[in-house]
């Protein structure tokens, strides 16, 4: 597995150059844009590591998955009275959906829907981003993760459109906590500095129905993890998820800051990060990575 | 199996009467509401059938997989110039995303897409509705399958809006044959009469990396069969894929018929036959049918 | 013309009961249904009122002209690089069309313009609500007119989807000042009560080339007021401005409290109130009592 | 009036150059670009021509007045059960909304709206093209007008975008003949070819409360007379209706032929005619002649 990773970084590492770095936030477009890196963690506890595996970057929109599985695990399936688990077919901040279909948001993967469960643990937890924090130490292992409140901030100087999605959800009654404390948390959550490293150990439970393979411990019943698992397929790569079915085969999440996780169910979790994106907003190298690593070892589920 | 069919069937059953058979055309709205049947066929050429296994049904949307195959045996990846492999998001017969995208259907499972694959069907071969009925014959093993050819002219009657979208497509250059003749194909193909045993026996190389299990022929690619199987996952169910992969977590294609098929990578298909539809346009009783079964045997891929 | 205005009135009272009075917020709902008064001025200072014309009202978006004339006076054509002048052919509050025009609304007379209007006079006004109260009292030579606070303290309280428009605005770049502000005083304009008589004075600039019949008062060159009333006669009354052309045939303006102002190149200004309206958001029998009123005297420019 | 619409054609000649001439058919694109031509024609019978104001040209959309007056001649109000009087505030082609409308084109001068006006004359009359050739001789007086067949034709072979529209329309049932057929008569309707003068004469009727200046033939009523000059103040000019009321102030239509006629109420009509269009498709050097001259002599009706 580790000559594997090595050679297929080797192998992809021609195309940085070739996307683009987020730019929206200076905290982002500042990242040197040549990092790679990749991590395996299975089900038995083995951690294979490769390129810039142990780097932090900013999870961004991988942080989405965190916030659906604490919702998931005290509101269970009541959450989908107030959003869907159906693909979108538009672009990840649309607005036009979003009216048409009054309100409800179409995945919990998309801004409007993450938005909509930030709302909802917004309403449980006293200090939600601190929940938020002391959840992901727990998934990942790592009780140093952080937030980077620069990028948080930054965020939040340029959350207009999302300020929009939460007050046209608040306009048909689906959002019940105060528009800027939810955006808050949500960009605090999208801020969370991570590794590969941490994102493979952390998303195990997800390859390990519903039990963390480093803890032990039942995040999820097995059930409930095949339809978070179900719903990254269908909805995980914003516009592309299709495309990430069609060429890796797994259910993932992706963020804009080019991190990648996937999730082979019973077996692995990978997490590969590069900064550089393709135009729907995914890492290119990272795709790359993951498509022929699902190819050579034959993981795709499908 | 034998017996868990049995008691899947008894346990649906009381969903007849909850749905609303298929209505736009009279042959589709006289079929009996009340039949239910259901056919597994693994790898290994075992069959299980319980209920009305052997009663034949209008395969309609089901055929478009048939026509995904065709494409893709003969033009490879060239098919993806001309349509993606996108879950849409939007109705199946939308044309809101045809003209936004400007001709270019999201996936082979909406109507406009599948109306590309049959275009691309029509350049080549010189009968297309005899080269569909012996490729289908050839896929199930069945010589006896035919075309209702009632229920076809009975669709052409209805079929306006696929005109419609036949049109914007020329108008943007992406449809080259003649609209009606390939409307009459597509209608033809949609009119395929088959039972649950045939259409599982037909869909068997996708469950067997693309080799047919009865017959051994190898029909598409390992590679190419988890490809079609990815499409079938996220965009399979009309505007119900979601929820598909959600409760059941198989790759699988309905029709309006009442038919679904579902394919379990490695080991077997399934297919499932109730009239009665539910709101998405999905057999009402045929998907919880699957939903259980799924359960009971643990087959998500997720 | 006193004799007109009372047999219309007696015409149209039937109709009474057949609309709905605004609901949204209290302030409004809470209005006596069976009002109806009518007020005609003329160019050469003449004032015909029959039924309640002297009663007060909520001129909610009656109030966009004014915020119109205020930002014309000031930024004259610059305005138009913020917004349009076209009909929009969409709900007076959708944001379907604001995401697609990149946050360039339409028109001034729909929302979006509105509130982008709104944030120019912001800019500019030290304290925009009281420059809009005295406006409003120049412009109708009635030193009494009040915001009624309840109504914009209500209508702020169900502002959510005015803010989301306003923040997806300014995520475009269309909007310059904080939300809440511009919001504050956008409720405000709307909260302003005037009478059918107050209205019909204060529009009559717009009848009589720039200048007020009243006072004398140059508000606006004649070319502006040509193309104030273009904009009123394409886009005046939401979704109904073509019904409104070819039945009335006169620039007009409506507001959700049951007020419709119209105005009669060269002659006369007409305002009348009733606060039932019909589906499209407009006083029922007020546009039944315009359009017996232009009939009779022939007033349609058309 | 002859020496101020010389002077005007003049000022406006140095547009050319700077606009681009419809392109989609061939029998378009060879037209000679810097042609240029005014007709102005009162109700005393008087007529003003200058530049090309004799040559013939392709009038395509101008025919859509043509069609509907036809239609309201024996239809009277019944036709609009089947379409709007509204602006669209979409392209002129556009399925969106016909698709969001359920297939009740917004007005009778979008496409949409003008193959339903088509397909209810096509009901009525045995020959529609020879109907409508004869009631245009009959309008302008001039027995000599004919439809360019080379034209309608190479529209025919450009039509797959009307085709759509129109199958659409048939999905929903508003559709009632045979789609080739209506589209047939809909093409030779726009390759009518007529002159500046031909088209101001036509049109007299619409300037004089229904009754032809030249013929004294009654038309319309004077009512119906104001309500087809409503839509085309309101939707005569594509997307830049508002822009045509806000600058020129008249009803008006225009063609891709490079015709626009405008209507001034009680008093004239006025045809330019330059080939090359702006970016919403109306005549470039026609706009400006027509602010111009409505300018100079203080034509608009706001």
């Amino acid at each position: 597995m580790q000559a594997l990773l090595e050679s297929i970084l080797d192998e992809v590492r021609p195309l940085i150059g070739l996307g683009k770095v987020a730019d929206y936030i200076p905290a982002l477009a500042d990242v040197p844009a040549q990092q790679l890196g990749i991590a395996v963690y299975g089900n038995d506890g083995a951690a294979y590591c490769a390129g810039d595996a142990d780097t932090l970057f900013s999870v961004q929109s991988i942080s989405k998955v965190f916030s659906l599985v604490q919702a998931i695990d005290h509101g269970g399936e009541s959450i989908w009275e107030r959003l869907g688990h159906e693909p979108s077919g538009q672009p990840f901040n649309s607005m036009v959906q979003l009216e048409f279909e009054r309100g409800r948001p179409r995945n919990p993967f998309i801004n409007a829907g993450a938005l909509v469960i930030c709302d909802i643990n917004q309403s449980r937890f006293a200090v939600p981003i601190l929940s938020m924090r002391d959840f992901v130490r727990r998934l990942s292992g790592n009780p140093q993760i952080l937030v980077n409140s620069v990028v948080a901030e930054s965020e939040a100087q340029h959350g207009a459109r999302n300020a929009a999605m939460a007050y046209l959800m608040k306009s048909f009654g689906n959002f019940h906590n105060d528009v800027d404390a939810v955006l808050h948390s949500y960009f605090n959550y999208c801020a969370l500095q991570m590794s590969c490293l941490d994102l493979a150990r952390a998303f195990s439970f997800l390859a390990n129905e519903g039990v963390s393979a480093h803890s032990g411990e039942q995040i999820l019943t097995a059930r409930q993890t095949k339809q978070v698992n179900s719903i990254m397929a269908t909805s995980g790569l914003y516009d592309e998820a299709g495309n990430f079915a069609y060429r890796v085969g797994l259910p993932g999440k992706s963020g804009v800051g080019g991190g990648i996780v996937a999730v082979v169910p019973g077996q692995f979790t990978v997490c590969v990060w590069s900064p550089e994106l393709n135009a729907a907003g995914n890492s290119l190298a990272g795709m790359k990575a993951l498509e022929l690593l699902s190819e050579r070892i034959g993981w795709s589920v499908f």
